[in-house]
């Protein structure tokens, strides 16, 4: 409907391959060369600019992050009116979350993570996270019993990135669910099952769970689904910060918020943290020489790095083909000390490998930084992040 | 799959009218005229033939209720398998529901129960109720407060039948979803959208929610959907009584069972409570005149019994065309004062209006006695009937 022409089933049975204009993004694939300018096309987003940038600082009274500087987050849905409603004093709530598995966590899957801790910080507002175990369970061959595990595993890993307890609900939904149902029901009564083939290319083969899944993940969006925290409210504006990957399950959310009496979700959209081994395409934790784990001692990072990937464009040195450069811009806080890197690169004053040397030292002191903060979170504290018997404020 | 070759939707397309042998049958629509023999073939259950009710009445020491002597309980699936492990010591646990909707309940209503509560008292066995406010939501055009009400008002009356309260727990899906989940994803998971397709008629246009809600109607079938009553059991058979057009769910349901490691559900299947405009057709209450409500006065019943229908064939009195009398095989419990009737009707030393007469005694009293029942259910029993706080036994 939004997203595809075509299912995955029917191009499979017609041996059709994606073409480059259709490289495939959605929740669970993203293949192919992706082109960031047709994808804010294709899905009917908006860039972020220069003047929604500006305006974003002037309300916080803070240079924007540098992940939004530098165009990592770089698409977005109704951020200005949640700007403008901020800016008059109507708090809006934060919603992100994470399919739980089994893998450690990636360098890839910290970024939506450390950007809504961003956001929270510099908005002082409440903040929820789904953890889709069923989602994990319908679309995996795990046991709910290992989904739950998985669950609390990657849980420390969020909680370790420096969530505020008072104001962060974590919740997985297979134990949320009993209040998550009732919003479940008015979202699934208004998407048909043509509707949800359209958008996230179901086939006909695929269990009935998933068909209802997008239900699941859209709740959320909307502040009734959190009666614990805003009471019967349902007019607190909600915001998401997520990888452009998850946008279909929000236009889907939008299209049939106004048709519920809620309010659309805003969104903020992420490109992929690319792999080691080229830019433009994503991070997958099924690839270990692909990804830098949080898990990696600084002599399994250096191997990785020092392997990743350096290209050319038409025989010239391209900051965009070099991967360790593309990771400093992730994760290199100093614009000045980045911008040197970048030229001298660029000029021939560094090798390649000086490059990589330098992010070794970054990744290496982050990666060393979020184990410290991960042996803290103790069982104790997972619980009090995943209570619903506490007050979760605005201030 | 198995109940239908043609979905409704492909039918209307294709302008193809339910032939007589295709009476539809399914959990929404029961039309055209109904051959329970067919019915049986088609479906693939069993008949309740005179070797199982001997058995039924060997075990449990008593004649077999009026509904099974006189076949309008009739079919079933492994029923003998749950006589044979109760008579071996291993009890087993009932399943019954209802859509709770905002009509007064009617006599083809109170047949499931009060049959079910035969059941429990000649068994002594824990009893689960659904109540599937989230279906008659997704099908129909409420809200769930609307949905919540209707609930509370049809639990009132399947109370007033007598259910034991230390025996039974009623629930209301919207309420209970968070015990239910774990079972639902499990057979979510096994089910394919084609398969619901085929089994139940679903178009390309209904919601995702009714794809997905066969697996909550299955998911009681389950013991260990009940952890506050069985544990961690998943070794505790479960019997099903209900009308035949609900036994779809439950052919999906026995199907699924070995994949998941549970017991397949047994059933005993009614056939539908007759219209008082001819038999062979269902009660429904949407048609004022063709139900007798359990609101009714004497004067309201007396007027729609007298005007009941009565046929003949081929000229000649017929008891299967005479609905007053059809009632009587329901509601008068002496077998030989039933049989004189009938043979007074045939032979003509009993006017129709005679057999009426009869039928309006027996109705008036057993309406009465429900509406003085339903008259001492407080809302605190409701409560303790609803609540998961408390022990359910087996003893």
């Amino acid at each position: 409907m939004f997203l595809r022409k075509m299912s995955n089933d029917e191009k499979a049975e017609q041996n059709v391959p994606p073409t480059e204009e259709e490289a495939v993004v959605d929740p669970w694939t993203v293949s192919g060369k992706v082109d960031y300018d047709k994808l804010i096309d294709r899905f009917g987003s908006t860039r972020i600019d220069d003047a929604l940038i500006a305006r974003f600082e002037k309300i916080t009274g803070k240079p924007a992050h540098i992940w939004i500087r530098r165009g990592l987050f770089f698409s977005h849905r109704d951020l200005n009116e949640v700007l403008d409603m901020y800016e008059k004093g109507k708090k809006f709530y934060l919603y992100t979350g994470r399919g739980p598995s089994s893998d450690a966590l990636h360098l890839g899957h910290l970024v939506p993570f450390l950007f809504t801790k961003y956001l929270q910080e510099t908005f002082r507002v409440p903040l929820v996270i789904q953890m889709t175990d069923d989602e994990k369970f319908l679309w995996k061959d795990f046991t709910l019993e290992q989904c739950a595990v998985f669950t609390r595993e990657n849980a420390k890993d969020i909680i370790a990135t420096g969530f505020e307890l008072n104001k962060t609900f974590i919740f997985a939904n297979t134990s949320y669910f009993g209040s998550l149902y009732p919003n479940v029901l008015r979202i699934e009564r208004c998407v048909t099952s043509n509707q949800v083939k359209g958008i996230f290319g179901f086939g006909e083969n695929e269990n009935i769970g998933k068909y209802s899944f997008p239900a699941v993940q859209a709740a959320p969006s909307f502040s009734t689904s959190f009666p614990f925290m805003f009471g019967k409210r349902k007019d607190i504006p909600c915001l998401i910060p997520c990888a452009i990957d998850q946008d279909p399950y929000f236009r889907m959310t939008r299209d049939v918020a106004p048709r519920l009496g809620y309010l659309k979700p805003a969104l903020i959209h992420s490109k992929f943290f690319p792999s080691l081994q080229g830019p433009k395409t994503k991070m997958s934790a099924s690839s270990a020489l692909g990804a830098v784990f949080l898990t990696d001692s600084k002599e399994e990072i250096a191997n990785k790095i020092n392997h990743s990937y350096v290209g050319e464009i038409d025989g010239e040195r391209s900051l965009e083909q070099n991967v360790a450069y593309q990771y400093l811009t992730f994760f290199m806080e100093d614009d000045d000390k980045l911008k040197e890197i970048g030229e001298k690169y660029e000029k021939g004053l560094m090798l390649s490998g000086e490059v990589k040397e330098v992010l070794i030292e970054v990744l290496d002191a982050l990666v060393k930084k979020h184990q410290e903060a991960r042996s803290a979170v103790t069982e104790e504290v997972i619980d009090s992040f995943f209570s619903t018997n506490r007050k979760i404020g605005f201030n």
